[in-house]
C-alpha cells in the first residue's frame, strides 16, 4: 500500500526526475512574461525552480491560469523536468498543467527593502524568503548533526526537566510561574545538573531542550529562550572535555558544508573560513590570555569613583567580555579554547584545579569572525566536602542542592559536560548579523509576537 | 590526535574485544564472594557485565579493594574479555585490576521494595534502577527514531516558540509568566499554529519541544511537562495525514525492536505484541464507532439532575472518554485511528468534512494494550472566511488570530498535521505502568522535585 503523499515530488529531488511528467505543489516566488512565455520561479520549501509555460502548448484556461500568479500564489504546476545547465539547481521544468489553489492578493513582503520591525511582524511570513528559508534549513541541519554526533557516539538523550524547584543562582534572571499549592517553579537557565544525575545513570547523556533567561540585554547575541545542548560525561576529565567539544564543533560545521551548499550559497557565505573549521583548534589558559592581552596592550576600560573612565593593564581575576574575546579571536581562522579561569567569576559546581585551587578546570570554546562564546563548560566538583564548601560560600540553599549533593556521596566519579548553544552556533555558520534570525520565533525582550 | 575519551570501552560494545585487556569504568551493581573468587556485577551505563576476580592472581591490595566494594561503588576494573555463553551479554571479565573511586555508603536504594514516594524522592538515584535504566534507553531510541523518520523523509526542524503571547484555549490549564513590559506570557500546549506558518515556508515541518499542560489531572497518564513531536505538511489531506502518521508509529516501533532487545527483555516486554504494529493499522470513522459501542451495548454511565446514573446508549455528538476507547480497542492487536469526530468536541482550527458539515477531519490513533491515545491530528481549516467564522463562534480573540488567519490570505493550501505524545508512546512500548517511569524527571501536579 502506497501513500499519496509518497508520490509527491519535491524540488530538490528534481534531478533525479529528468524526463518525467511530474506534479509539483509550491508558491510563486517570482513571474515574470515575455512573449509567449511565461516563467515562473516556484519554491516548496525543499527547493525553488523555474517552470517554464510556453502559451501554444496549453489550453487558454491554463495559460490565462498562469498569468493569475502573483507573488506567494499557491499553485501546483505538472511538468516535464528537463535537464538546464544555467540553472542553479540544474533542471528546469516544462508546463503542461497549472492548478491554482490561491491567488495572493497584496502579499506584504514585496522584492524591496523592508524595516527590520515591520519583517518581524510578519515573521510567519518573512520565513519565506530566500534568506530567512536558508538559514532555517541550516539551523535544521545543525541540530540534526548535533543529534547524529551524540547519537552515533555511545550517547543517550536525557530531557532534563523544564520546570525546576529551585533558584539556584539567584531569581533575577529567572522566569517564574505558579505551580498549584507547591509555590513557584522557575524555568531551567541549563540542564546540567540533571544531566549529571543522569551521566551517573547512563554514562554519556545529552539533554536537548529549551533554555530561558530573563536577562535585559538588548545585544545581537541574546534571546530570552534559546536551545542548548548539554553533554555530560561520567569519568571524563576536563581533557576529554575540551577534546568532546572540539569534535562535536567540527563535525557540525563540516556536516553544514556537505549538505547545504546552496543554502549557504544563497546566503553568500565565505566557504573557506568554515572548510578551516578542522581539529586541533587553538588553546590557551585564561592566565596565557591575560598575559596575551597586556603583551599586545589592549586595555581594559575602567570607571573611576569620580566618574571618569581609565584604561588599566587587565587585571588577573576579571572575567573577560567581548571586547577581549574579540581581541584574542582576531588572530584565528578557527575555534579557540580558554581553559582554567579564576574560581571567583565562574560557577559553583565546577572543580578546583589541583594544580592552582584560585582556578577551576572550566572551558569557555569561542568562535572565529567575532562569532563569540558558543560553548561553557567544565570538569564538576566530584568531592562532596569541596561541593558543600562551596554551596555554603556562595550562600546557595543548601537543602535544595541535598539530591545533587547525594551524587558524590553514592559513587562519586570525575566528570565533565558543556553547554553548546544552538542559535550562536547558527549565526557563526550562516553569518547571520543577527540572533534573531536564526530561531523561528524569536522571544527577546521587546517582542513575543508572534 | 586521538582523543584519550576515544580508548574507553564501554560494556555493549565488549563483545568485540574478546581476548583483549580493557579497563571499564562504572559502578558496582552487585556484589557476591564464593571462597577465592569475587565476583562484581558491574554496570556503565552502557550495559552489565560480571567481573570475575580470582584472589590468586592479583595482588592482596587489589582483592581487597575488591573486597571493600559496596552497592553503587565507584569503580574502574581492568581485565581480559572472555566468551562466556551463560551471560546475557555473551561476555565476562577476568580481573586483573582494580581501581575504586568511592566506596557508597549506605546506598538508599536496595534490592528491596521500596514505595513509590520513597523511589521519586530519589529519582536522580532510582534511574541507575535496571529497570529504570532500560526505560530511560527505550525512550532515547523513541526519540531518536522520531527524528530519523523526519529526517530521512524531507522533513525539516522547525522549532516552535514556547512562550506565547495568548491563551488561545482559555488560560485555565495554561502556565503563566510575566514578561518584561508585555504583559503576560503563557507556556506553549501546543506548537502546531507556528508548526502551520513553517509549513507554508518549508513544506514539511516539525516541531519537538517540551508542552505544558496545567491540569489538575491525577491519572497515569498526566503529566504538566512532557514532550511532543508535531508534524506539519502543507499539500497534504487527511488521508495523506493518516498514512504518514501509521507510516511513523511502525517506524518507531519496528526500530525499538531492533536496538532495544535487551532493554525489552530487561522489562518484560511482550515482544509478540509490538512485531504485530505493522501497516496498515485499523481505522473507523468516528461514526462507525459510536455504532459499533451501541450495538455492542457498551452503555455511557450519566449523571441524572437528582445525582443518580442511568446507563443509556452512546449518544452520537459525545466525546469519547478512557472507557469507550479501551472497550473498542480490546478487539484490536495493533493501532486503530478513528477519524471524522463531531465539530463540536474538537478544536477551531480542523477542517470541515465537505461530505458532513457537523464532522471535522480530526483523527486520533489509538494504541492497543489500554495504552490510549497517542497521537492526534487533522487537517487544517484552510479557507479564511470559515476558520475567522469559527474564532469568533468560539469567543477567541481575532486579534491574536491575524497572523495566523494571514497563512489563509496569502497562498492557502491544503494542510495537516498531528501531533504524538512522546511519554504515551514510551509507556506503550515499554508496558511502564505510570507516565512518571518515562521522563527522567517527572512533573505532576503534586511533584518537581528533585
Amino acid at each position: 500500500m502506497t501513500s499519496r503523499y509518497k508520490s509527491y515530488v519535491a524540488i530538490e529531488d528534481l534531478e533525479s526526475h529528468i524526463g518525467e511528467t511530474v506534479t509539483l505543489n509550491g508558491w510563486v516566488y517570482d513571474k515574470t512574461e515575455k512573449g509567449k512565455l511565461i516563467f515562473i520561479k516556484l519554491r516548496d520549501g525543499s527547493g525553488t525552480v523555474q517552470c517554464v509555460l510556453f502559451k501554444p502548448n496549453v489550453s487558454e484556461e491554463i495559460a490565462a491560469a498562469a498569468g493569475s500568479l502573483s507573488q506567494e500564489s499557491s499553485v501546483s504546476i505538472t511538468g516535464t523536468v528537463r535537464s538546464e545547465q544555467r540553472s542553479p539547481t540544474g533542471v528546469e521544468l516544462d508546463v503542461t498543467d497549472v492548478r491554482v489553489w490561491q491567488v495572493s492578493k497584496d502579499y506584504p513582503i514585496t522584492p524591496k527593502e523592508h524595516g527590520v520591525e515591520f519583517l518581524m511582524e510578519h515573521r510567519h511570513l518573512w520565513l519565506r524568503s530566500a534568506r530567512q528559508h536558508a538559514i532555517m534549513r541550516v539551523r535544521s541541519a545543525v541540530v540534526k548533526a548535533i543529534r547524529d554526533f551524540f547519537d552515533g557516539n555511545g550517547f543517550r538523550l536525557m530531557d532534563s526537566p523544564i520546570f525546576t524547584p529551585n533558584a539556584c543562582e539567584g531569581t533575577s534572571t529567572l522566569f517564574e510561574t505558579e505551580y498549584f499549592d507547591l509555590g513557584k517553579a522557575y524555568l531551567t537557565q541549563s540542564g546540567q545538573l540533571y544531566a549529571e544525575a543522569s551521566a551517573m545513570a547512563l554514562g554519556k547523556v545529552y539533554t536537548f531542550g529549551p533554555t530561558f533567561r530573563a536577562e535585559k540585554s538588548k545585544t545581537r547575541r541574546h534571546l530570552t529562550e534559546f536551545w542548548m545542548v548539554e553533554p555530560e560525561m561520567a569519568y571524563f576529565d576536563l581533557n576529554d572535555d575540551m577534546d568532546l567539544a572540539e569534535d562535536l564543533v567540527e563535525y557540525i560545521v563540516q556536516y553544514v558544508l556537505k549538505t547545504c551548499q546552496r543554502e549557504l550559497a544563497t546566503l553568500g557565505r565565505d566557504i573557506s573560513k568554515l572548510e578551516a573549521v578542522r581539529r586541533p583548534f587553538y588553546r590557551m589558559s585564561y592566565t596565557e590570555a591575560v598575559e596575551w592581552l597586556n603583551k599586545n596592550e589592549i586595555k581594559l576600560n575602567r570607571k573611576q569613583a569620580d566618574g571618569s573612565e581609565i584604561q588599566i593593564d587587565f587585571p588577573w581575576g576579571e572575567d573577560f567580555g567581548a571586547p577581549q574575546e574579540e581581541a584574542i579571536m582576531q588572530q584565528f581562522d578557527k575555534p579557540c579554547i580558554i581553559h582554567r579561569y579564576p574560581t571567583e567569576v565562574k560557577a559553583f559546581y565546577m572543580k578546583r584545579d589541583p594544580e592552582n585551587v584560585k582556578t577551576v578546570l572550566a572551558m569557555d570554546m569561542l568562535a572565529p569572525e567575532g562569532a563569540g562564546e558558543i560553548i561553557g563548560g567544565s570538569q564538576r566538583e566530584d568531592d562532596h566536602d569541596q561541593l558543600l564548601e562551596r554551596i555554603l560560600h556562595e550562600n546557595l540553599p543548601q537543602e535544595a542542592f541535598q539530591w545533587y549533593l547525594d551524587l558524590r556521596k553514592f559513587g562519586s566519579v570525575p566528570h565533565s559536560g558543556f553547554g553548546l548553544g544552538v542559535e550562536r552556533t547558527v549565526k557563526w555558520i550562516t553569518g547571520a548579523e543577527h540572533i534573531r534570525e536564526v530561531i523561528p520565533f524569536p522571544r527577546m525582550i521587546y517582542r513575543i509576537v508572534p
